[in-house]
């Protein structure tokens, strides 16, 4: 049984659905995960990997794609959500730390609730503070620690590893090397670590 | 009970999957499906919307993916198979005047398995007369009346209505005018077709 990464990024769109689901999944699986937060934007523009912008036909499909897939995993989002993401970079560090102080599922199930939701922009006001809140972490504390030179650092660093191993997207699944892009690849992914 | 129309491209490299798969899934499901090819290079161009050109990670992510998937289908490519098409136009204007005649299917798998079993690149010799030949169709014949004003008018229209409907890539399944793209929507599209 191999552990599964899963490597998301708050401003990815289909991360909604993955967020959403993977907790659940993954117990279902037998699987244990880690959450791997980066910086996609970041990736896509190394890569020149530009799926939406400039390009409204295959944007309204990505959002009419992710409602259908919604309500067939009972998720209700107000679609489509506030895109892109003003506080990408922001909302990105402070699931940096998360992940390092044990709170990043919790976290990104707030924030994704608010943005997908309820409208509410991820990685701003009042998403974020409000999301801190209901999770029990303290909003000055944490957004003053998410900006500190280490954490930026943080971010960089694990996108850079991110792209090491081929993540050229999110949300992603890595599991002993092999890269699995896209929500519509989870159960491909537990799958694939159940066996290897 | 909708009809699914299964706009195809040859070129398309996920569409592999979808040729050599939708032929049974649709009888299982009782869904009937017309096979509509255009040309999805012309439409992609037309929106700007490139996903393998200069990507070289996404494209090596693309090849994986499509082996893992076919190997799951029991499905033996030879992975990479030779890409982009030169002929993809000719291919498809083949495809478009099969379409007429009712060989259209026939004739997609067997130039898909050459192109990604053999490695023979769709659209041109040995790849496009022996599939025509396979099947039954004169090759002389055929070639002739596909590259005819009537036919490339054919496939310049047949693309446009592509477009009209909201069709962005190949594989895509209409039902209804409800897109779905890509070979992983395949079941999603038929169940919607079964549904409505």
């Amino acid at each position: 049984m191999s552990q599964l990464d899963f490597w998301v990024s708050i401003g990815s769109t289909y991360s909604y659905l993955s967020v959403m689901r993977i907790d659940a999944l993954a117990r279902a699986a037998g699987v244990t995960y880690r959450w791997r937060p980066f910086n996609v934007r970041h990736v896509m523009i190394e890569q020149n990997n530009i799926p939406f912008k400039d390009k409204p036909i295959k944007t309204a499909y990505m959002w009419r794609d992710i409602e259908r897939r919604a309500a067939g995993y009972g998720l209700s989002p107000q679609i489509p959500a506030p895109y892109p993401l003003a506080g990408l970079v922001l909302a990105n560090q402070v699931a940096v730390l998360g992940a390092e102080e044990g709170w990043v599922g919790d976290y990104m199930r707030a924030t994704y609730r608010r943005w997908f939701d309820e409208g509410q922009p991820a990685g701003e006001a009042p998403n974020l503070p409000d999301s801190l809140t209901e999770i029990g972490q303290d909003p000055d504390r944490v957004l003053a620690e998410a900006q500190s030179d280490r954490i930026e650092a943080a971010l960089a660093r694990v996108t850079e590893e991110a792209m090491a191993l081929g993540v050229f997207g999110a949300p992603s699944f890595v599991v002993g090397g092999e890269v699995f892009w896209g929500d519509d690849r989870l159960e491909d992914a537990l799958t694939w670590a159940g066996r290897h």
